[in-house]
């Protein structure tokens, strides 16, 4: 059995869903079992949240959730037609009918469970299955949706439920490349990657998948694949065990929308930092990189970097929660990115981290904060180096 | 408890939800229960139609369902958030959502029954309920549609089970009239008219009310108001027994979209007749007015009016089937109008038929065919006298 999944531009237009359909088809006469996953078309999504705003510009996110279904509700009947003129038996299910229950949390629902017997019988029928991604429903039969980039979620967990052979998330590109091939010079699609190295590379703007399908992919260990919906090529298989890595480094990424902010002179006793990140915590502020340095007199400064749009917000409850110091001023920057490397078999490797630092060295790059994990190594630079680090680092591993 | 109807022309864009969010809000302002029957926008529909037809000329019914209800979805959705903005508790609901179970005849699904616990349960919370015209669910948990005009029939419905006070069907005329008033010259509003009255109406060519809807409306004797969406004025009530009549004649119509087909020349023995009328009920073709006339040695001529689209299906049909006749050919003729009168006082006015005959000599119309109702008379008469028919007859009964 095979669960694949079409993003909103391999639907965009009829001829890119009669190409859809030639795909699925395909697979069906090899004596596939063939359930789908289909997001709206191209814009429908952003078109539907723009008549909304019209009307009100705060609307509530269940009736978002009611209008919003209807994008892939649309595409999935429409790829249905388009596999009835190819002579095809199919059948096209929304969420509810799909059997994909999620929480009630209304534009960002989890998906809980899926009662599988609807689209299992339509398969004992031979049919081809196509199912609305993006979306469930409640346990109030309330309509819900994913949140962004859903309907890759909505795959795996399907694949996943179904115990399918594989899940294909077919997209515009035609893999996982070590760095964005439009901006790098010499970057290569990898033929494998673990979940662990996608999961750093998707938080680090590598955005081919959605977290949480890549989430789910490792926890239930579905075997995924990302391949082009437009050319006939292997693409990358997303698995658990890689046995023998061509490459220590997986991936080069950049992420220009960041914002270091930091909070200096603050006293220099125990509870502090906990005080600092518990206030963000509670404001829903994801904090990324933490640094802290050691300052005169005990006192110390604590850096972190944000999302940059979250900035402002950031310093704003932190001026009016933390309101015990004298002397505590704020530093805020967003003229910065973040370059990353990702792969597994760092941690065994202590060379890497100098690798990387030479190569920017070599390019008279300035490192302004350091953070490591066991498969990453990030450092924010200034922004205006950014394209130059992410080269030099790729062409240090990789090229 | 209140049910309205608002068809597709009412919610066509923005301004017209807002205002339609208005008369909502005002009906629950006043201490009604208010629950809203909604179509698609505007030509929502056949853009929907168009795009499937682009990816398959000839979709299956099932999958075109799946693609339409997307339209009242997105208009419910809409309406509901226009609702919010005004600061009032509304919750949309789908066909499936608010338990309007139909058969399974896609594209002209029937209404089995109502399961109203979930409107009724938001009702109970004080919320407005909306909810999606023109669909249902079979017992398959498939969507189906109700067919064009099926709106109406689900207000109709709804206010059946609810057990509603008033179902108030809003649209682009203020009510229904004697004649068309873009075409007769002292075209009157009616207050009131009689179910059976409507339907004959609905069926000759006066296209507000939906006529499934008026026959539900008078099986379970929901009270009707068809009423204007853009103006406040009191429309036009269909009821059941109407004391006082301030016409006898209720309304005067004409249909140019109709063929006359003659088969002549037929032997004259029993069973002919029904042999042709069953031919074409075989073939789903609708008769119309029937005419037998008597022909020279044993012969005779059987007329009758189809639906002028199906005037070359018929023929082709009969061509086929009635084998056995020699000497008998076919006549055609769609350069015919049938002009009619309605009202329910017609059978003990014997004066009637004389003084509409009366009119039409007067105005040197020849009549080809005539046939006669408990409420309605119908002539059949040239096309290009059909406008000047209309007024003559309006003005000798109404004006």
């Amino acid at each position: 059995m095979l669960v694949k999944k079409f993003g909103g531009s391999s639907v965009a237009d009829p001829e890119r869903v009669m190409h859809v359909a030639q795909t699925i088809t395909e697979a069906y006469n090899d004596g596939h079992d063939v359930v789908v996953v289909v997001s709206a078309q191209g814009d429908t999504t952003d078109h539907l949240i723009e008549a909304a705003h019209i009307i009100n510009p705060n609307p509530s996110k269940r009736e978002m959730d009611v209008l919003l279904a209807t994008g892939e509700q649309q595409s999935m009947a429409l790829l249905a037609m388009a596999i009835e003129s190819l002579g095809f038996p199919v059948i096209s299910l929304a969420g509810w009918q799909a059997g994909i229950q999620t929480n009630s949390n209304h534009s960002a629902a989890h998906i809980r469970r899926i009662n599988t017997e609807r689209i299992h019988n339509e398969l004992a029928k031979k049919n081809i299955v196509i199912v609305a991604g993006f979306q469930g429903v409640n346990r109030y039969d309330d309509i819900t949706t994913l949140g962004r980039g859903g309907s890759d979620t909505s795959a795996v967990a399907i694949a996943a439920a179904m115990h399918a052979d594989l899940c294909q998330i077919y997209t515009d590109v035609d893999g996982i490349y070590t760095a964005d091939p439009r901006k790098v010079r010499g970057a290569q699609k990898l033929d494998r990657i673990t979940y662990d190295e996608m999961l750093e590379l998707a938080s680090l703007g590598a955005q081919v998948l959605h977290n949480r399908s890549v989430e789910m992919a490792k926890k239930y260990n579905v075997r995924l694949d990302v391949l082009s919906s437009l050319v006939d090529l292997p693409g990358t298989k997303v698995r658990e065990a890689v046995k023998v890595e061509k490459w220590l480094i997986k991936g080069v990424t950049s992420d220009n929308d960041v914002a270091r902010i930091s909070v200096c002179n603050v006293p220099d006793r125990p509870g502090i930092a906990f005080k600092i990140f518990s206030i963000l915590g509670a404001q829903k502020i994801n904090v990324d990189i933490i640094l802290q340095s050691i300052g005169r007199e005990n006192t110390k400064d604590i850096s972190f970097t944000v999302a940059r749009e979250m900035k402002d917000r950031a310093v704003e409850v932190l001026q009016d929660n933390l309101d015990v110091m004298d002397g505590v001023y704020f530093l805020c920057d967003d003229n910065i990115a973040k370059v990353s490397i990702v792969g597994a078999g760092m941690q065994t490797n202590h060379g890497v981290a100098a690798r990387m630092f030479e190569a920017l060295s070599e390019e008279n790059i300035n490192i302004q904060m350091i953070s490591t994990s066991e498969i990453k190594i990030s450092v924010l630079i200034k922004k205006s180096d950014s394209e130059r680090a992410v080269q030099a680092i790729h062409d240090a591993f990789i090229s």
